[in-house]
C-alpha cells in the first residue's frame, strides 16, 4: 500500500476520510471550515441564520431497489441541512455526464431529482452540466448543494452531546447500502430489501419542539451508524453506550450482512437520523418518531455514559462489551 | 451520430449544451429554475437578497499555465456570484478524486483554492469528498457552489439590454483556453499564453456605481465571447454588433488558433467579463476598468444596434458583416 496515493477508502467517511481530511485538506485549507465535522456550516448573512452544504453522488449501479441517483442527491443535500435543525429551501445540481451516457437514464434521473424535491418542499434553483469522455467518468456523477434557513436558535450540533442523553434511531439500519449493493453486476442477491432513500425534514420539523432537549441530529451516511456514533462522541468528549439486541435491523439486511460478512453497524443509511435527546424528553421523542411515517420502527439503541476522550461500547446480546471504532478501510466503494 | 446518447457537444457550453436544457433537464425539472439562463439564481430568504450558482470543473490538464482546476474552480464560482453584481461570501467545495491520485497533487490542489479563495475575499466553509475506482474518474472532478450577498436593487441580468449598450471586454479573450490546450500531453505548442483565470468580484465592485446604466455581466467561459453574446442577444431579443477590429487578442493566442482553426471568439476565458452598459456612461465604464489591475486591455468591442428575435453580427476587419452563432459542436472538450 502506498501512503502517496488515494484510496478508495479514503471516500469510505471512515477513519481513512477522517485522516485525509484532518491531515491534508484542512491543514492546506489554513482553518477548519464553518461546517467544523458536523453535516453543514452555519452561516449568518445580513441577521439571516443559514445552513449551508454540499454532497457529491457517485453510487454505483445508478438505478437500485427504492431510487436512484436522483433522489438519493436531493434526499442526501436536503437530509445534511435538517440535521442542523435548518428548513431546506433550495438546492443547485451539478452534472457530470461520461460521453454515450443515455439521454433517457437522463430524462429519468432528472425526474426523480424533481419528484424528490417536491417532497421535501425544496427548490431545485441553478445548475451546471459537464461532460467528459468515455472511460474518463462513470455515466452520471451528481453533486447537490443546499441553503436551509434557521429558523431557532438551538444550538443543534455534533458536540453537543451530554452524558445521560438517549441516542435514537428512527428505524431500521443497513437498508440502502445492502439494496445498492443487491443491485450490483454479478451478485445475484434477492434481498427484498429498497434503499431507505427518504428526506428527512419533516421528521426534524416534529423534533424541533423538543427545544434544548435536542442535543445532537445526524445522518449515519458513509461509515453507517458506528462511524457516525464514533464521530459524536469525539466532538463531545463522551462515551457513547450501544445495546446491541436494540438496534432495529431488517431480516433481509442481517441475511445479506452474515452471508457476507459485513457488519450493519457500518453499512451506509440515507433515511435513517441519529437524535441524542435529553433522558427527560426521550421517551416523548421516540413517541414523536413513531408517529410519523419514517420513524415507524424508532428505537432507543444506546446511551451516552460518561464524559471521555470520546469512545464507542457495545453491550453485545451475549453480554460482553466491546469497542466500536469508525470503519476501517472500505467494506462497500461507491455506496452513496 | 446517436441522436439517444450524450455527447462531448452537451457540454460544451454551445448549442447543444443549450439543447440539452431546454429540451430534457427544463422539462424534467417542470419548470424553469430560478438562475434561468443567467449566471447565478437569486434568492430572498428572510429578506435578504442573495445570489447561489455551482459549476464542476474537469478540466484536462489539471495544471496549466496561469493556474490549475482548483484556483479555477474558486475563480469561477466567484465570477458567476460577481456576474449578478453578487458579493461572494462562501463556497463549497466536492472533491471527486480517482483512486490513485496523488496526496501532493491533492495537496497542491487545495493550497490553490485557499490561496484564490484568500485573494477573492471568501471563505469556503464546507465539503465533501469522494473517492471512485481507478478507471471511473480522472484524477479530480471538483465541484464549487457559492453564495453571494445582493446589496443593491439593481437587476443586472441576461435580458436586460438595451438598443444603443456598448458591448465592453475587460481584456484580450481567449487566453484561457490555449492555455490548457498548450498543456495537453501530445501538443507541443509553446504559446507563452498563460490562463486569464481569476476573480472579477472586486472589478465588479468598481462597476456597480454606474448604477442602472450598468445592463448585463456575464463571463465570457465555455463557447467564448461569441456564445455568451448569443446568449444575451437571445435573453434580451436584440442584435449585438461585433467590430472584429476593437476585439482585443493576444498574439500567442492568435497565433495557437490560427495553426489549429480556432475562433478566438469561441474560446473560453476565466477572468473575464462582458459588460453591457448604456451609452452614456460608457466611456466611463471603459474607464474603470482600465484603471483595475484585470481591466488595463480593456475595449469596446462592439453594441446593441436593435431589437430583434436575439442576433450577433460582426462587422470583419474587410467590412463585411456576417452572422455570428453559438458554438456548435465542441471544439475544445474538457477546458474548464
Ligand atoms: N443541470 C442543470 N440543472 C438546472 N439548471 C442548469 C443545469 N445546467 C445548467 N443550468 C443553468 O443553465 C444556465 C447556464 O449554465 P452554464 O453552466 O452554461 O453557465 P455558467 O456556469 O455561467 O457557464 P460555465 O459552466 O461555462 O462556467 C445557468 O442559469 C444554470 O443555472
Ligand atoms: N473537501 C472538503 N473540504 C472541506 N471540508 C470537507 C471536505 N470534505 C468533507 N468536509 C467536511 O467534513 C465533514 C464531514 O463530511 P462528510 O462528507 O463525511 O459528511 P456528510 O456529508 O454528512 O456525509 P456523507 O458525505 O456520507 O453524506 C463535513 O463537515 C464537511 O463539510
Ligand atoms: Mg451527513
Ligand atoms: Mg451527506
Ligand atoms: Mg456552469
Ligand atoms: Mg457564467
Ligand atoms: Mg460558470
Ligand atoms: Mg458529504
Amino acid at each position: 500500500m502506498n501512503d502517496d496515493l488515494i484510496l478508495l477508502g479514503h471516500g469510505s467517511g471512515g477513519k481513512l476520510s477522517h485522516q485525509l481530511l484532518d491531515e491534508l485538506i484542512i491543514p492546506n485549507l489554513s482553518g477548519v471550515p464553518a461546517a467544523g465535522q458536523n453535516d453543514a456550516a452555519l452561516l449568518n448573512i445580513g441577521g439571516v441564520k443559514l445552513a449551508f452544504t454540499t454532497d457529491s453522488y457517485v453510487v454505483d449501479p445508478i438505478f437500485f431497489p427504492g431510487g436512484n441517483i436522483g433522489d438519493l442527491a436531493v434526499n442526501g443535500t436536503v437530509n445534511d441541512l435538517a440535521m442542523m435543525g435548518a428548513r431546506p429551501l433550495c438546492l443547485s445540481v451539478g452534472f457530470i455526464l461520461e460521453e454515450g451516457f443515455l439521454k433517457s437514464e437522463l430524462a429519468r434521473i432528472v425526474t426523480s431529482m424533481r419528484e424528490a424535491a417536491d417532497a421535501a418542499g425544496v427548490a431545485i434553483v441553478t445548475g451546471d452540466t459537464k461532460v467528459v469522455p468515455r472511460g474518463k467518468g462513470d455515466r452520471i456523477f451528481i453533486n447537490t448543494s443546499g441553503i436551509g434557513a434557521l429558523e431557532h436558535n438551538l444550538a443543534i450540533n455534533g458536540a453537543a452531546a451530554c452524558v445521560g442523553d438517549k441516542v435514537i434511531v428512527n428505524g431500521c439500519i443497513g437498508d440502502h447500502g445492502i439494496a445498492v449493493l443487491s443491485a450490483r453486476e454479478g451478485l445475484e442477491i434477492d434481498s427484498g430489501i429498497k434503499s431507505d432513500s427518504a428526506p428527512l425534514n419533516g421528521l426534524v420539523a416534529e423534533l424541533l419542539p423538543l427545544g434544548e432537549a435536542l442535543h445532537v441530529l445526524r445522518d449515519p451516511t458513509r461509515g453507517g451508524v458506528a462511524t457516525t456514533l464514533k464521530e459524536i462522541a469525539l466532538q463531545s468528549g463522551v462515551t457513547v453506550k450501544l445495546s446491541e439486541e436494540s438496534l432495529p435491523i431488517n431480516p433481509g439486511v442481517r441475511g445479506v450482512c452474515s452471508i457476507l460478512g459485513l457488519d450493519p453497524l457500518y453499512v451506509a443509511n440515507e433515511g435513517k437520523l441519529l437524535a441524542l435527546v435529553a433522558p427527560e424528553r426521550a421517551e416523548e421523542a421516540l413517541a414523536i418518531m413513531r408517529r410519523h411515517p419514517l420513524g415507524k420502527d424508532a428505537a432507543v439503541i444506546g446511551e451516552v455514559t460518561e464524559a471521555s476522550a470520546g469512545r464507542v461500547v457495545m453491550e453485545t446480546a451475549v453480554g460482553g462489551v466491546r469497542g466500536v471504532e469508525m470503519l476501517a478501510g472500505e467494506q462497500l466503494p461507491r455506496i452513496c
